[in-house]
């Protein structure tokens, strides 16, 4: 793998599904990253190892999910200058909110760069964006996957204009 | 002051006129208390070292106010086995709504006692409560504050009584 | 079993899967505890009863579970002098939130320590921290148990370090 | 006064101001009442006491205002068989959604006619509405307050007509 | 049937699953009533004639339920003095609290007793409460079926008590 | 006055400030409009008189504004095949999303064109456009207001750029 | 087709099984239209090309459909002076709200007719309402499908009291 | 001023006050910025103009503050590769949560780095934090920062200590 320069960090292994977006979105931009399991509360040491050596180790951004009362993305930004990007983890009951609220409302001071509930896929491209800001090579990447978007979009829509939209559903439905 | 059996933690001293009602709470019920200003974001190690060694300075019972994305409460109730208490305070935008998620939400195996949205004082009585159930003099003295609550509740109903409720509010209004 | 130490409360039937989770934390840590139906609503003398005459019975915490409307916890906690821990039940509107309100937002002097909806684990283990508080025997349980936690999280990490996400997601994915 | 048909409740005298609305909307309707400040959590025999026997007493409905975790309503209706009608009262952290949710959110069983946040006009009407469905006095006096409320209506669009908006706006500014 | 005293409206057939509850309370509390499809949406005459000549033909309460933005139950009050009970109906985006806001949030002048989220079963209870309020014969089917309900909770509880947490609740996965 | 093409309406004069910006915006578009208050609860009959009328009067679009459970737009969408604009009024305990909710979350086969809270500007400019859709007169002083949107914007960069952040801010505190 | 008065765009086809409803409002109406996927975020060119010629092409109502932080309906109306129709489309976590406040939101200046969380129905007959304000033809349309929603409650109605509430309730069940 | 590497964006000179936080930050971090008031709804060619050039003058990251529907971060994010953060502006009636969800929820592959409800002091820093991953001096200065915020706290909790809370509180409130 490329050189590490993005940390993915999960409180549990529940997360793993959702998480496994961000890793993804980092490989796609040829980003090199390391994932870890670790626990603000379970584990509190190793993530105050992890988040004070980071920096050190080359890491240019960290990337924390974390459900409920999400503390692990605050508890890092806490203990390191990098840049951290909190995924909110949607859970049972609160649809997410409460991980939304526990991971964007940082106190002044230590900034946690929040995405949506769920939204791994994203932190992975922010972390992508953050080191693209600063390397040609993933900004390349990163305006090609942008395009890539756009014709996705454009193709679906010539579709449209083809089958009509009772076409189109039909297929989506079958799909599914 | 008696012996020190409760600690009271707040992360800023913009939380101090809130945190203070339960000192005043503990002080009523003869409960020792210590009362510091720790940070879980900007004094992470001052928090570690405080939450390691509570229980062997003897302390029953942690209270801790936070506001915003409120990590204090859960941050100490990973590093002890004492029961941690968390007073969510209300801030500007969500009014106290994202401090409660932040502390009320905490995921299986790390429990912190929740009290209401700047409920310092019930957070001073429920700390008075848990020594109480080991302590029949702190017992009594909530036995008596109970009491008192029922007293001074007779007594308002009593004066509504005799007044009416038009010279009642205009008497509440003038003491505004 | 032990000594009766806690006293597990809820108001219907429907709430026992859930609080189920409270007894076992509790049996777990080696605590004693009783558990019963009674609803502040349709049995309201039940509750009056078992409440006054609890700290008498030796107990040292009475946890409550509650959905909608969720009364339980605040009427007991009028009624004795004990720690009293509310659980709210998520139902099929509001998720929970009804019932967090309805428990976390009591008046003052009257506290209940509120944990996260459908938190009866973290309720079992709030009480065992209330006894351990007191009690070095209970207190090494619940060290163990945090040890455990760590240990049980260190061990899933270090498997996604040999497996890596891919497979690892995969596995849980098979298990479901 | 005439016969005493509805009881108005509430918690603490911080609710007089709004529950004076309902005292006066039952005056309006001439339909007698009582008027009371007994808590759930600080009396709880003196509600008990007065749930009971509040229909032997000839109470034909009970007016329960409330805030925050707002179980006074609900524990009323949980002991008599009258219409109970819950005002959830808007405090500090939560706008009174706290104490909407606790009152609204009753358990099937126990019924609570809720009315809006600070509603406590209404709740006077809403006695009413239940004493004029039996009494053909009363009934004729909402039936005179509805069409003065369409005069009333009527009256301000007239004098919009006449004067316009920016006349008229003013002139509320000016009342201020 | 008994001589109709209460009138259930709905605006849909949807609404019909939930709201047959309410007729199935007023049955077993003896109460007559009768029950309609009418929109305050689609058949807003149908409506108004229904209300204003509810008084006249002998009935004591209305029942209308109504989901999202729930107008019904808020109509029909300002073209009565009757008292009327609006049910929020779930749905499938906001979970009812759409239609919660539209039906308790009512002006001053024109109450709608509120009860629950799809709290049809109450506001049948709700509307012979109204009844029994001056019929003896309503309130004592009232009193029985508030004994029945202790009665349940307490064989519950002898159950619990018997047979242990674990078996019951295994019952109760068996029977879903 | 140009000739009438707009309805405004509102249920109380407690509106009339805030709906009072809707009339501005059309007489700046120079679209004819009326104005009146009528409520949906306390003059129904207005209404529906009023509602169904317009379109033969030679209304093109209705604006309706209504806080709490605010029922008056939808009641006139149902009355009438105009488009009907719903601006939910801000009010005391709910900051307009009970108004909100009740205005947005119509039932299909009615619509209600939907705006902010308090945003009875945009209905005015909503109302303009649908105008403006078949008067090109009225489309092109709705394009020189966009564009004098955007002047206004370049206008307070232009400054920012000259007289610095600081600056700026002083002169905003001052016209406070 | 009819010449071509609507345009229906939204930004994923994820959004097509959705905003064909409002496809199928315009055809029953007779109101011609066209249907395409173009994203604000994806394809930022297409969008401002569709919007900024949307009126030189002939047509008079735009309806725009997204989830999450829904911005296309927004950025469309900042780009033409046609009425915009906003329709938010509910996704996994917040239920739509978040597209709610995304799209009625809007800032002063720039209006956008909201509906119901997924209420592209509405939206349709919205834009036909647009177009019926000054089509004589499509009002009448309008018109009929008013009476027809009228017939097909009452024609329900007919059969609740024909057949009673369990019966039909049983129906509707075997339906599913 | 240094070498511009942060751009700070605002859709009205409303959000100036809050925005300048921002401004602030980047100043005390010695990080070389500009600030621009661009609307994407007012002057969205400025701002598709702004965002795609944004790269080849040399930033490294862009700050984007707006409120109520709150575009303008995601309409920069599609425009450009930079990491883009966005600060939610509390408004008038939803305290900012409108503006919150419209900027975190972005859909899958257009990120927006959130920070809090008002927290533009916080988005300062972490655009600080994103230059200071790859710039030492940078990386200095936020270490320092942290260092400070440190000392401040153990001053504050040295004051408590030696003078008490209700002296210290005392001091806060004159200090008001």
């Amino acid at each position: 793998m490329d050189n590490v320069l993005v940390g993915i960090m999960m409180g549990s292994d529940s997360d793993l599904e959702i998480m496994s977006e961000a890793a993804k979105a980092l490989e796609k931009m040829g980003v090199g990253y390391e994932i870890n399991i670790m626990s603000a509360h379970r584990t509190p040491e190793a993530v105050m190892e992890y988040a004070k050596t980071a920096r050190a180790r080359g890491l240019k951004a960290i990337i924390a999910g974390a459900g409920l009362a999400a503390h692990l993305p605050g508890v890092i930004a806490a203990l390191t200058t990098l840049p951290v990007i909190g995924v909110p983890i949607k859970s049972a009951a609160l649809n997410g909110v409460d991980a939304l609220y526990s991971i964007v409302q940082m106190p002044p001071g230590v900034p946690v760069a929040t995405v949506a509930i769920n939204g791994a896929l994203n932190a992975g491209l922010l972390a992508a964006r953050i080191v693209g800001a600063y390397c040609e090579n993933t900004a390349q990447k990163l305006e090609l996957y942008k395009n890539d978007m756009g014709d996705s979009v454009r193709a679906k829509n010539e579709k449209l204009q083809q089958i009509g939209y009772a076409a189109y559903a039909d297929e989506l439905k079958n799909k599914k």
